[in-house]
């Protein structure tokens, strides 16, 4: 008889699930019964895409990659507009909102993350406040954003700064308030992050290291109050993180960790009690994982993050299924390797930041150097800021963090492989590396970033 | 007593090395007098950025990135238009062309390379032939290239096809033979150079697997004859590979390699007779270096690889002359990561190619991936061709070849870690990778490449 798969969310970390169980059905020969169930009216649709369609460029629309229908004629049964409201794990089975009973051979926890209201706010309740974290969040912006003069962003992360963009781009006034002295706190260090909010400040006012503490208006917000100051704000964005949505793994009896994640092993089986479930997995932004470097818990709340775990997912239930024990995975502890384009300034980070490693305890040494991609006289030449991390004892690489206009999206690729080999900052400085003229330069940021943090007098 | 060291030859080796001394003279409290004697009039000039010129990219003097005076400027006695005739290792002594003497306590032999002329044409007389290795080369093909309708350049590696491209851009009728079967063989597969074909042959017209067998024409070349085909040219560039100029090493009674090239242990000591002389260094293009994944002898003569053994001998002199053994560092089997820009097509090469392992007797398992390096509707997404080549039985990453427009050059460097770090297949696939929708695939070639070679279907 065919197994039974039931997944639980249809963001990317259901879909990427989904998509790879799709690809590779044919290796079970009793065969599979898909079934995915999610909130949304959207099949596959990309969120990491939408700040980008408020930012003008492309239509909301076009972030939806494939619609049900796709998935639905591939004999997924894939249910939208629905909801699992309770899990059973003795009886291999979920209740749907509906009060229909779903049984299940395997159980994927894909349901993702809510965001975050500092808890000095309240309630909200005023109109004009808004939060954003999938495709209706970004179509209420949409038109809040036609009626708005000025706005103020709760949060100077990813999102915040993304939207940030969008809105000063429509002639929005806008302020960001981040409570950290610094912006994107959790993947730069101060130094590094400073370059991001010159490239900002042109289009966007900052107030950093300071809170929000409360919305005022009737009805409608009309100002936000950090300290003594009052800033006027037609609409406020909270994007103050995002918290992983555990309720029903909750009730279910599921073991959530310190970060409110989903406790897992490394084959991403929740926990009950003192044991792993062998047939029900959690995948993306609901999952607690371990940090690469500091082995702490920690969330990873990344499209990336979730695709890696969904391959993982995929090779267990396989490898179940067949018997075939060289089908399986495992999850690694997370380096998070991040990129992000924040209106053509690239920011990138893998490892840990200064900040982390110090909360955690390591001692490091880091080497920091600022260079041309490529020979100044060649079409694209642009400067990048490198700041490689060490273990001070190791000498091993431990973070990286890079912000320039070109090659950051391919860089931080390249620590995460070197952080996850073990690299010294001895191997990463006699490291050859591919050199054209027109591409690259002699000796590239990084060998001088590691000459620095040897102490070796750098051949610029 | 201030300690001595000459320099043979000023390529970007013999620089190498005097720059990275000069940083670091401070550290060695007698002082450090440092000669350079060369063969040309040029301070520090990029080789690697001549065939740009030719291409109209900058004037050729723009190469020079150093007159000799700069170096005079800080004290190192840089004689140019001089040349070492004899080595006296016993001795510890240059002669110089002019019949001076000079006395060192480290040597470091530079010599580069000369243009190889296959043995088939013979001793070449006529004019409009030429061959180019260096400034003096570019100058005059620039002035040839005035002159010319017909060309042929022989050799289809990265110096051929370069100025095939000055040529055909100045409306030169080109034309390419190459012995091989495919262009670029000592870095692509014939699949992976069956794209740089198509992407030139536009403008240039390609004689592939055979070889010129003479050259016609009275004092002048008027023709090539490649098997019964008699093709006009006006000029004809001589692209057949370099040979380790080694004449002055082999005359100090030196070992020469099987390949050629010097021989030296780790830490770049020359060999005589059965021992490493420990103040006698050799770098660069004359050198026989280690291949890193067949461990066979071979060459690889490019800058990046100089700038990479200057920085080892530097230390290791530095070690010898302070006392100091944490200085000391060692030079590693090569791996040699090359990139070229070739008329805007990227081509990316690391490790060993599949022809290289097979000669080597080493069993591999490929796997191949086309895609686009972001999502289409982002500007700059271009396609992107990726092979990788794993040893069959470890399934460690030993080889990486990429075409495409775009972040081809620091993907080189990525796989030069994998490849240094022992990455196996398996971890690639599973590796998490940054993703932002304006700069990358949720799903990487590289990932799909890897799948391939794992059997795994892939999840595009």
């Amino acid at each position: 008889m065919a197994k039974r798969v039931v997944i639980v969310g249809g963001g990317v970390a259901g879909i990427s699930v989904l998509r790879n169980l799709l690809a590779r059905k044919g290796e079970v020969r009793e065969g599979i019964n898909l079934t995915l169930i999610k909130r949304e009216k959207s099949g596959w649709l990309s969120t990491c895409g939408l700040p980008f369609a408020l930012q003008g460029w492309y239509e909301i629309n076009k972030t939806e990659v494939n619609k049900p229908q796709f998935f639905i004629d591939q004999a997924v049964d894939f249910r939208t507009e629905n909801e699992v409201t309770k899990i059973h794990v003795e009886g291999n089975s979920v209740t749907l909102k509906t009060g229909e009973v779903l049984l299940y051979d395997y159980l994927v926890i894909a349901t993702g993350r809510v965001p975050n209201v500092p808890p000095a706010l309240g309630e909200v309740k005023l109109g004009g406040v808004y939060t954003f974290s999938n495709e209706d969040d970004a179509r209420k912006l949409e038109v809040a954003m036609g009626e708005t003069k000025t706005a103020v962003i709760i949060g100077g992360g990813i999102i915040g700064l993304q939207t940030a963009l969008a809105f000063s781009k429509k002639g929005i006034k806008t302020t960001v308030v981040e409570m950290f002295p610094y912006l994107l706190p959790a993947i730069l260090d101060a130094d590094m992050a400073s370059a991001v909010k010159t490239w900002l400040e042109k289009n966007i006012a900052f107030i950093l290291g300071r809170s929000v503490s409360a919305l005022k208006g009737e009805e409608r917000v009309r100002s936000v109050i950090v300290g003594s100051e009052e800033i006027p704000a037609d609409m406020v964005l909270i994007s103050a993180g995002m918290r992983p949505n555990v309720d029903i793994a909750r009730d279910a009896g599921l073991e959530i960790g310190e970060t409110r994640g989903i406790l897992t092993d490394s084959a991403l089986h929740v926990k009950k009690g003192r044991s792993y479930v062998k047939n029900v997995y959690a995948v993306g932004d609901c999952v607690q994982v371990i940090d690469g470097i500091t082995h702490h818990p920690r969330l990873s709340q990344m499209a990336s993050t979730s695709v890696v775990q969904a391959k993982v997912i995929a090779d267990n239930i396989l490898s179940d299924m067949t018997g075939n024990p060289a089908l399986y995975s495992s999850y690694e502890p997370c380096l998070s390797p991040t990129v992000m384009n924040i209106g053509g300034l690239l920011v990138g980070s893998v490892g840990v930041t200064s900040e982390a490693a110090a909360r955690a305890g390591i001692k490091m040494i880091s080497g920091q150097a600022t260079k041309l991609t490529k020979a100044r006289y060649f079409p694209g030449a642009s400067s990048l800021t490198l700041k490689l991390i060490f273990d001070a004892y190791t000498m091993k690489l431990i973070g990286a963090q890079i912000v320039g206009e070109a090659t950051v999206a391919e860089r931080v690729n390249e620590f995460a492989v070197a952080i996850h080999a073990g690299m010294t900052a001895e191997e990463i400085r006699n490291m050859e590396r591919g050199f054209d003229p027109s591409l690259s330069l002699l000796t590239d940021v990084t060998i001088n970033a590691a000459e620095n943090a040897l102490g070796i007098t750098p051949v610029t």
